[in-house]
């Protein structure tokens, strides 16, 4: 039931009024005591040098307005009962959030010597931007925070996941005027169309036009307001401008303004509750055009500094030896007069206490921000109903994403409020389509005749598809930092187009590692298909498998890559990885038809072990190998068995030893990463002195980068893809960059030191069937049917 | 002058109008055939099945639009005598752009084989997306492109690139509807407010609202009109809707549309032009309404296909054993009847194609297209001109990128109309800002009072600062395509937002290099800065040296990586990259203060080799070092330099050679990059057997991958950034990383045999000054004096 917010009134009493703006002071107040002191945080005594930190560093500019938005938030939540989280998009203006949050009591009650008194207070200030202490922005270590705000233009997206599947919530989010100029900002408006009044909450974003970014004006500031108000309108929200810079009116302003937000937002909530009807709602937004720095030295040095970008960082610097300054600090301080803020003991006088919300009611204490607390596992199906029945290994095809399409399904079907499935308009093309008989896409907008056939769209669905790789990674964090669950399928190649976004939540979990207050949350999971050897149509742009590349440099401890080669190892993979918590796990498999290797018990060994001899494929049973082939990743592993195959066939004694990686991280030491293998498994496994041919997915470079430590590395010989495409048919492609069946053949009579020579005719042979390929493919357009249809043979 | 278009009138005779859309239909049969055809192109005889190609490849959905647009371009090109230029944001829809680049002659010029006859259209269809031929986006190899449109979102962007300082060229740009989801292309709308209607040409967006993705509806097409308007309004635009299905009306629309268009475009260029005064203009943008794979078959097996998202590859397929859909192919082609559009040779009529432009009017055909025929080399300064006066090496202190900020300056003052700075609201942070003097950043949008004091800005600034990495990263990329040169800077972690627009410019200079007729343009020359490990203010956010790790799989002719430790080195490698062609150049320096070690003459000599010893702080002279200590990087070369520092002092007798890399690839062996080290110029430098201790700037496991193939590398200890920060001073950052003097110094001893043992005290006493110096950083939250004051003692 959604209460309405009948007669929104807001006209604040005076008493009221006065009490709104001396919290808002204190919460300025303490802002500037974090960038600038380490003792005497009551300006109990004048103000000396001694009292200063050395090096100020933080961001004053953005935290004025934050804590605006902090406190009148505070007041909707008490008076109205409204559940909500805050999300503060340029969350350099930490100061401007933790002030708040230490005042309503929630930092003393996570870090105790941060306690609410003179003592606490100086030890709160001296840690903010410190070294040993917290960092300048909203990170992991600030209660009540999903989004650090340090990458700029992901605080609407994460805002949206957060609201997602949660009802009575209000995700009130800050967005800088700067960091909307950003790309994933920008087209971020966009999932207002994503959110349905009936199961999802609402969010509320406060555009904060202060004017200016680090050094330059913001777009958005200086058009008329009639151009942005058609922006926003364009985008399909209802801007509500909150202008001005005198305090007293503008918190009447904004009181007034939010309670006519959330009247519109819960009337919005009702009509589609009550009549079960879902449909697009133009929800209502702010624009707060405030100074930046409001509040602060208007100049410093006869230069302009509130409202103006000089106000960004620190505003007054070079305070040592500079009393003038020291004395422009002390009387910007006490400007907002904090003996009236404060008691004796240094407590905020509980008249202004009072109008903070309590409990989980408070931003800073609500569980959804940290998301563990409220995480239940998810219910799965049984992974081994969808298993490929398998008969001889390497003889049978199959797509190796459908059958997880069929089992995401039954996974969306018991998990119908904390699972969703993501992808930028791809998840037909992936494969996974099976998902939709139990979920459509949820589609809000328009809908015409056609859509009934093969559309696909419902305005209840909960597969999200946007053509925007940043906003469904920024949801889907949203969505798991509030303590959900979810899978992402995206194409290989673009996947880099969210790399910095997969960089900032492996901080994120990384240093969650470490706060003991934080509950775990779900991985994130990233199926990255359609990948590189499959590219037919696409060609070069298309080819690149160089995420894994930047997933490796970040923290082992929550990093995963995996590359299964088939539908077995896939489904084995998927169900331990929606199972996973605090990592991001990489799954790479392509979508199209591959050669099926094992059955799921087999699969589900192998998996476990993440590395394994593959017996049926091996004949050095019993002895030692002339050489090691090794596949990792669904055509690499292909190619390495048909090139296994070859040998065998040429070389009636050769011993190969087959080996398949899935768990790439089994090749670092053990030491450098929690799946690494031990050194003596690894060199039981590779031998410590035999030629090793490694066929990987990727950039071959990057085994080396794992490896390079092992006993056998100087044997390591690998092959993967090295920017050699264009339109190719698939074993063309291989052919030109070397992971093909006959280069791999050709490499390992190279590396055999009793094939150099005699090999030398099989080599001839091996070079005339490549040619004869290659030249079939561009007669035919496709690749020699035995080729196509090789089965491995033993 | 600028020739207005006074009484715009595309009331289009019944005589043109015919001749247009025969044009558009002879296009249409194209991108028909080059989907379908190896054989009978002019379908002379009944279509079958041998005909076809055996794999059908290609985007049929998004062409028939793009050759609409490309016909009537062509019209307003002839009409007004418009010089132009065509991207195609959707670049999948390649057919519909190839068709009209063949029919106007200019494919045959180019590769004379597939000549305007029967015999060349038969071989232009058939190498369409076909092994051995050309892909199926606008590739560098379609003569006229300069976007391929294979990764989604750039296409505004690139064609601001291309209009800036280029006055009388207009950048006609589609845009996918899909597409616009995109985040890079949300926000590049905004380009408008950067582009000057004096000194730049004009962009004319063409919004193609073919209502459809890959397997979705998009979000523009299914919101009402009005609401896309006020979006297009609130970006900025003036936008004018073409919709409809039928082509005779389309064709008036469209051409009435466009005259319109035009003539506001002239209109605002003459005012600006005459009256000498620049401001900003709500530039005129069409939204063309029509079905996907318009033209194409209405159903297929009962399904609807034309205005439809199955329209999106190839509508009709299974072909091969299905008379009924060969009949319907045939009808399909039929029905644009190809006997009225060819003549016996096959060759377009004459009437249709006196429609297409001659010569470089051509779009195909226009040189901007091929920048390198228009690129003029920069008038350089001397960049001695900005050395750094050095004492001794090693000793004095200086910003590294100030004077790199005053070289900028001077190189736009000599290249006022082909030079450009782009940088995300970051330039003055990263100090080069004296190109202010020459040249403020370019302001269109409302000005304030304060900014005439320290706002740098004006309308007509040639710097281009803009909060979105992709924006200022595509801008650049189209101006360099259409042959002109600049100069990016940004934070180094936040170059990941745009790791994968770097991926897809260096595939198209690697496939740039085999195409003959494509003349060399400027290199790409990214400077990163802001490093990670000066990010005192900002923390673990801000820590991210993994760029290079993207970099360095990409085609090494095309890949460049330098890391100049100081300022005279730095202004060394500027001037080298500014001088190439063809490459991406990355140079990774920070803005702080650093110290100096090398004076201009002995710069440039260390630049020239790219690696080399520092004689100065070296002490194996005429024997063999005990140790060879590494330095890459502005910070870890201090660090390393220290350690040597440090070791020479407790040990009187060892001998260590200091090596320091500017020039990454020096690294990799020759024959992997045309930079690498032959092996034995790499062996004298670094030994075969002494341990190497090298400290580098980003992940240390990039210098694996670089050199494992050395002889020494089995001795070869990188030290790198490896995820440990926080707020930290840059000594304690240094020393959770292990980069620091005294891990650096411990390691020496494990490594240096006979100091293995002795060592021992001196290991204690290095451990207890890092103790020290963390505490003292946890204490003051600086740096000790004597540390951060360090200078090279020798
Ligand atoms: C993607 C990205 N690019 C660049 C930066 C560097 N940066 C930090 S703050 C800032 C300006 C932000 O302006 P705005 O969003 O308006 O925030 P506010 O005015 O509230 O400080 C920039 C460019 C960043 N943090 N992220
Ligand atoms: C960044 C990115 N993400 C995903 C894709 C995969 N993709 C190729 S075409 C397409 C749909 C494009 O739709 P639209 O822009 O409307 O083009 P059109 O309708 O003209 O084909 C998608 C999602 C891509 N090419 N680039
Ligand atoms: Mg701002
Ligand atoms: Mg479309």
């Amino acid at each position: 039931m959604v209460t309405p917010v009948a007669h929104p009134d807001a006209n604040l009493s005076p008493e009221l009024l006065k009490r709104i703006d001396a919290y808002w002071r204190a919460c300025n107040y303490l802002a500037v005591g974090m960038i600038y002191l380490r003792d005497n945080p009551l300006l109990r005594e004048p103000l000396r040098e001694e009292h200063l930190k050395q090096r100020l560093l933080g961001h004053w500019g953005a935290s004025p307005g934050l804590s605006f938005m902090y406190v009148h938030l505070n007041r909707i939540i008490n008076a109205y009962d409204q559940r909500a989280i805050f999300l503060a998009g340029p969350g350099h203006g930490a100061p401007g959030v933790l002030a708040p949050v230490y005042l309503e009591g929630t930092y003393s009650e996570v870090y105790p010597n941060k306690s609410e008194d003179e003592e606490g207070l100086r030890a709160f200030f001296k840690q903010f931007s410190f070294p040993g202490g917290i960092g300048s922005h909203c990170t992991p270590e600030t209660p009540g925070s999903i989004h650090e705000g340090g990458e700029l233009g992901y605080s609407i997206s994460h805002a949206f996941g957060a609201a997602f599947d949660n009802p009575d919530l209000l995700v009130a989010v800050a967005v800088g005027d700067g960091e909307a100029e950003t790309g994933p900002l920008a087209t971020s408006w966009h999932s207002s169309k994503y959110l349905n009044p009936i199961r999802d909450g609402a969010v509320l974003p406060i555009l904060h036009l202060n004017g200016y970014k680090i050094n330059n004006p913001t777009l958005l500031s200086r058009i008329p307001n009639e151009e942005l108000s058609n922006l926003m309108r364009g985008y399909g929200w209802t801007p509500h401008f909150v202008e001005g810079d005198d305090p007293m009116a503008m918190h009447q302003r904004m009181a007034e303004t939010l309670d006519r937000c959330l009247a519109e937002i819960r009337g919005f909530q009702q009509q589609a509750r009550e009549s079960g009807q879902a449909s697009r709602c133009h929800w209502p937004m702010i624009v707060l055009r405030t100074p930046k720095g409001w509040t602060g030295p208007k100049t410093v040095d006869g230069k302009r500094v509130e409202g103006f970008w000089r106000a960004h960082q620190v505003p007054l610097s070079g305070m040592h030896g500079n009393p003038a300054h020291l004395e422009q600090l002390e009387a910007w301080m006490r400007s907002y007069r904090p003996e009236e803020l404060f008691d004796e003991q240094g407590r905020l006088r509980p008249e202004l206490k009072a109008l903070a919300p309590s409990g989980e009611m408070r931003m800073s204490a609500t569980p959804h921000a940290n998301g563990g607390l409220l995480r239940r596992a998810l219910r799965l199906p049984d992974f081994r109903d969808y298993a490929q029945p398998i008969g001889r290994p390497g003889t049978e095809r199959a797509m190796n994403t459908r059958p997880l399409g069929a089992m995401l399904r039954d996974v969306m079907a018991r998990n119908a409020d904390n699972f969703r499935v993501f992808g930028p308009d791809e998840n037909t093309s992936n494969k996974l389509d099976a998902i939709y008989e139990v979920s459509k896409k949820l589609w809000l907008c328009d809908y015409r005749e056609e859509d009934a056939d093969g559309g696909e769209l419902s305005p209840d669905g909960r597969v999200l598809e946007m053509l925007s790789e940043h906003t469904l990674e920024g949801w889907y964090e949203g969505y798991v930092l509030t303590g959900r669950h979810g899978f992402f399928a995206t194409y290989e190649a673009f996947v880099h187009v969210i790399d910095s976004m997969y960089n900032q939540h492996a901080k994120w979990l990384s240093i969650c590692e470490d706060i003991p207050w934080r509950a775990r949350i779900s991985s994130l999971n990233l199926l990255i298909t359609s990948t590189v050897w499959r590219q037919d149509h696409n060609g070069f742009t298309h080819q690149d498998p160089g995420f894994l590349d930047v997933v490796v440099n970040k923290n082992p401890e929550v990093t995963r890559i995996y590359l299964p080669p088939d539908v077995n190892t896939l489904l084995s993979t998927v169900d331990h990885c929606l199972r996973s918590r605090d990592d991001i796990n990489v799954i790479v498999a392509d979508k199209q038809n591959h050669l099926q290797y094992l059955d799921m018990d087999a699969a589900i060994k192998h998996c476990t072990k993440g590395i394994g001899i593959w017996e049926w494929a091996s004949n050095d049973q019993g002895g030692e190998p002339d050489l090691v082939m090794v596949g990792c990743g669904d055509i690499p592993t292909k190619e390495a068995l048909a090139a296994t195959a070859l040998l065998r066939e040429h070389f009636a004694d050769i011993r190969i030893r087959f080996i398949n990686v899935v768990d790439l991280f089994r090749l670092q030491p053990a030491g450098e990463h929690p799946h690494g293998l031990d050194d003596a498994d690894f060199d039981s496994l590779f031998t410590k002195d035999r030629p090793v041919i490694f066929n990987f997915h990727g950039y071959p470079w990057l085994i080396h980068r794992l490896a390079y430590r092992r006993t056998n590395h100087r044997n390591l010989h690998v092959r993967g893809y090295k920017e050699k495409g264009n339109i190719n048919t698939p074993l063309e492609l291989a052919i030109n960059n070397e992971i093909d069946r006959f280069s791999l053949a050709i490499d390992a009579i190279d590396r055999v030191p009793r094939l150099q020579v005699a090999g030398a005719h099989v080599k001839e042979r091996l070079r005339d069937m490549q040619i004869e390929c290659r030249n079939y493919a561009f007669e035919h357009g496709v690749d020699k049917p035995e080729v196509d249809d090789w089965t491995w043979p033993y």
